[in-house]
């Protein structure tokens, strides 16, 4: 891990950029860094400078709080190099979308598969990496999309003590049975109109999570329309689980 | 509306149970009531004394915030006359759950139709008498149960500016319609494995809700496993929305 910027946002978050490998990253650390803060990696659908705007307002909403936030670009995303497959998937998924017509499960598993396989690693890679640094601690929460990465890195991930998934992209059918591994306590946000989701696949979904401790959310608006009291509510809810 | 008792409980909130005719209620008032405070009115299954802790515990959270609470005895509940057919259908629908058959639609409008008829004028009623009092003043919310006296109230009665509104009982299918008339923010609270309710209609009601702003938390656990941190999510809903 090699921090290649740094500034200090006028909130007093430390900000910086890094690279692991290949895969650039940002990391926010709170003004007061007393002890180790605890981690929320912020997953999103890929894109950071897309992105940023959102990314860094909910990084310093995490700080605010007394979190460190980190995230890492997402494969086939951003300046990442792009992969065939996946760019053949997304216009697939997006030609069934533009033309109203349900959308087959070989092109969810086709989009979103390789997606979880190659990026879960690299965000278990970046927890080695952030954790070893000084003023980041444990525990881990996970929040943000994409939903089956979260769901993948909830099972597999043992430092993730709690995650705050949101609904907003396709979930392989397969993944269902993945989600009934999952024991961690989760919240997850749902838009109930959300114009590039299948909303009872993401209730059944919940549904399928083995947690004892699962909330839904669900609000009205479009898939870029969370409620900002959301954002409180997460922090409400890593509240209850990582302090 | 005449006060019969009056106690002060240990935070300071005030406490005076009331009829209004032939109905039983109590009012729940802040320690320090200022002005006039802003009312919420607590909806439940019936029986006043069985629920007297609970409703106690909901109106005491709601004063520390400086609200007024208060509730009235369902129809045919508690000390107030029985009704033969409201009995005969709750003896069906409980042979129905124990059976572990699908509720017939047909027991549903039975037993909520005619209690919806008679307790929505009973809590205008009360919302009358409680607004004359000078200590208690508007907004109004209303919270709880019975979720489909709470459509109809949502509905009829123009005080009423926000509801969290508890999707723990059945539903008749004719009420989808009037949901779609509801037009206030509403926060649902469902319970996921609710023994003795229909999850689906539950979302189907969510679903039909004309509201622009509403909002579904489900949670899990049985129909009295509502986490405690609901009632913390239920004061901030009404404090975005009724000061």
């Amino acid at each position: 891990m090699r921090f290649t910027s740094e500034q200090r946002l006028d909130d007093g978050v430390l900000e910086r950029g890094f690279t692991l490998g290949e895969i650039p990253g940002i990391l926010w650390t709170p003004a007061a860094a007393s002890a180790q803060a605890p981690l929320i990696l912020m997953g999103h659908p890929g894109g950071l400078h897309k992105l940023y705007p959102r990314l860094a307002a909910r990084a310093r909403h995490c700080a605010a709080e007394g979190y460190a936030a980190a995230t890492i670009e997402l494969p086939g995303s951003g300046d990442r190099p792009r992969s065939a497959t996946a760019e053949e998937a997304r216009a697939d998924l997006r030609r069934a979308l533009e033309a109203g017509e349900p959308v087959d499960d070989e092109i969810v598993d086709r989009l979103i598969l390789p997606l979880v396989d190659k990026a879960v690693p690299e965000w278990r890679a970046a927890l080695d990496a952030l954790l070893s640094l000084p003023e980041v601690g444990g525990p881990v929460g996970y929040a943000g999309g994409v939903i089956a990465i979260g769901t993948r890195l909830a099972v597999v991930e043992p430092r993730i003590s709690a995650a705050v998934l949101f609904a907003g992209s396709f979930v392989p059918r397969t993944m269902l049975e993945e989600a009934r591994q999952v024991t961690i306590p989760l919240l997850v946000l749902l838009q109930w109109d959300d114009e590039g989701n299948d909303r009872q696949m993401a209730l059944d979904l919940f549904d399928a999570f083995g947690s004892k401790e699962k909330t839904l959310h669900a609000n009205m608006g479009g898939h870029t329309g969370v409620p900002q009291f959301e954002g409180d509510d997460g922090n409400r809810f890593f509240a209850r689980h990582l302090k």
